[in-house]
């Protein structure tokens, strides 16, 4: 049996953290399976690296960042190389490069284009263990990328999909996917069994267990994934391609790092929000919920959401569109959270919604926005109000219950 | 005009001093050169490196420490690269891989077979200032390579080189080639005028300035090298392929960085040496000075000196042949120093070696070990007097006055 095996930082943080990595990939090779490992920095090493790149440049130019920051990642994968060759394995370190992974240009957030791990693949055949640097890859000119926040996931999974490996395992700090983050909502439990879509939505809708692009990837290119802990031997979360028999709602999720952007009185024209966004869009803006109302004398307000890490871009570009189109004002609140059930099992029951909202109007909670997609109900609330939130979604569909008794 | 200018460890060792950094190269293409820049490792980045590696795998294996050390050259390229962005000029960071530079496969201490910048000459066209990486390369896999200490000399003259610039600006924490280690001999003075060869001499007999490979590579291809201060504006060390109307002696070099082997009781029969010298050449370590003395009985003492980098290693190979050979003893003594006078003046005045062991039993010094070439005197002393020696030399050859009257 082939494997890969990606560690997340915290897996990483230390070299006490990476002895224990080695030797749970030592009895992998003992049972005789082969394995190939994907790492990401050091804890909070790559934070280090961003301050000091503050420093030098606020506007943080995506080449230089990138050839920066994936310098953690090849750290960690010598480190480890070394402590399993010290167990007596053969054990080889590999960069993005190496392992033939092939991005667009575009820094920051690249795009696998192709994966071609034919050096991987040689050293398996000598018996040899690849250790490889997530997160990074090489655009067709031979400049560094690196793939967005979680890319080690991507890395890992498009690798696993590539060498045609039976499995993909991700090992963090925490074991699986949870009904809800169990530092908020403490009766919340690991889920068994996943599907793709339901991980797609849980991701993106702030589960940090797995990058959202990773998840789509090993959708599209069928890599089973087993989401556990570096640190417990629980059994974690499968997510598989197949239909579930699970109940309506799967699981509630929240994402702090949301800031919302309005515009005030802009014109009731046509293309007026396709202008704004299209030009959100070519900046690789993920926009997610949108309201449009129409407030007085033909003039609208639009609002919208985007994660914080975008918000100073957003927001430069929505002021631009705010002149031109002769708006009234600009509103920006970051004292929001975005709270959000998913469920493959809503499919076709329409009590959900119902279910969904009376539960936050019972918990006094206001709902800015909403969004729903057919696995997905989310809305935008004060972020003072998301943790009650949480715990009421998660009470009124009986998340606890339903898998504690598996 | 076209420059290559290096900036060493110290010179880049926090933020504040790359912003320092930064500003000496924006005055550089304000006069309307053309620039390269190499960088070392921030400060002592590297040894932090090197502690978690040894706690991974006291063995250090080659090529996953090439793989980890050359990570510190790349963060301080983006993080330059950055500031220089900031500061409104154009600029883009390389790996040794980026700028060409190719080596044999020999790990932590490769040689560099070829370089053929042609990134770095596309960037030059397009008015963009490449910011090089010091101390590595790539091996004919890919792999890569490390140069040994002090390696950024050597990528910036090879870069020098390979770009046919007017000059290599080696900048460093020092204002050039002083005649003495100013931190031991107080009245040392700079020098500003050295030839290669005197430059090769000090810098193997411990004068910290230059790496030797990268002063013999600079020799063979004519790469004018500038020794100077990125703290002060002194006008440094000039190395230069001339002959120059020095002194008798130029300067004198203390390196405490010695351990003396000895081989105690071995047959004096054809080859014993050979033996183990070429052994010791096999793995790449420099063997200083020798001294064979017959004991008794037929029976040699064979004695030498390695850099303590490579102490454990040599100590090892003298152990197994003192084994094969029959020899009746190993001593290892780690409290000496070498004391050299380097001066290409010295040719053809037999006078220098008389005043110079003349100078060292006025001050009380007592010799172990001795090594001359054409242009240098060196001897090994036992580490407690080498400082004495020192001071005893300088003065003796009357370097302050020399040096201090131009």
């Amino acid at each position: 049996m082939l494997l890969v095996q990606k560690f997340g930082g915290s897996s990483v943080a230390t070299m006490d953290h990476i002895e224990r990595v080695a030797a749970k990939v030592q009895s992998v090779c003992q049972r005789g399976d082969a394995v190939v490992v994907v790492v990401s920095a050091m804890g909070d090493s790559t934070d280090a690296l961003v301050s000091m790149a503050k420093m030098a440049n606020p506007d943080l130019p995506g080449r230089e960042m990138d050839a920066l920051l994936a310098t953690g990642e090849i750290q960690t994968t010598a480190l480890l190389a070394m402590t399993l060759c010290r167990l007596g394995l053969m054990a080889r370190s590999f960069t993005g490069r190496d392992a033939g992974i092939t991005t667009d240009r575009h820094h920051r957030r690249a795009h696998i284009l192709s994966v071609d791990p034919i050096r991987l693949r040689q050293a398996l055949d000598q018996g040899i263990i690849p250790v490889v640097a997530g997160f990074q890859g090489v655009d067709d000119q031979g400049n560094v990328t690196t793939l967005g926040r979680g890319g080690s996931d991507l890395t890992a999974i498009a690798l696993a999909g590539a060498l045609k490996a039976d499995r993909c395992e991700i090992f963090s700090d925490v074991a699986g996917v949870f009904t809800a983050d169990p530092r908020v909502v403490p009766d919340a439990v690991p889920i068994d069994h996943l599907s793709y879509d339901e991980m797609v939505e849980l991701a993106s809708q702030g589960a940090q267990v797995l990058q959202t692009r990773a998840v789509e990837y090993a959708r599209e290119n069928r890599v089973v994934i087993h989401a556990r802990s570096t640190f417990h031997d629980a059994e974690g979360t499968r997510i598989v391609d197949k239909n579930l028999d699970n109940p309506s709602v799967t699981a509630v999720a929240m994402a702090k790092n949301i800031a919302k952007i309005g515009l005030v009185g802009v014109p009731d024209a046509p293309g007026v929000a396709a202008h704004l966004f299209s030009r959100l869009s070519a900046r690789s803006i993920d926009v997610d919920l949108v309201i449009q109302s129409l407030s007085h004398e033909k003039l609208n307000d639009i609002a919208f959401t985007v994660s914080t890490e975008d918000l100073l871009q957003a927001e430069r570009i929505a002021r631009e569109a705010l002149v031109e189109l002769k708006g009234q004002g600009l509103v920006v609140d970051q004292m929001v959270a975005k709270i959000a059930a998913v469920g493959s099992g809503m499919l076709g029951r329409p009590g959900v919604a119902a279910r969904f909202f009376q539960a936050l109007a019972e918990a006094d909670v206001n709902i800015q926005m909403i969004g729903t997609s057919e696995i997905k109900i989310s809305c935008i609330v004060s972020r003072q109000d998301a943790e009650r939130a949480l715990g009421a979604l998660h009470q009124a569909f009986g998340l606890a219950a339903v898998h504690s008794d598996e």
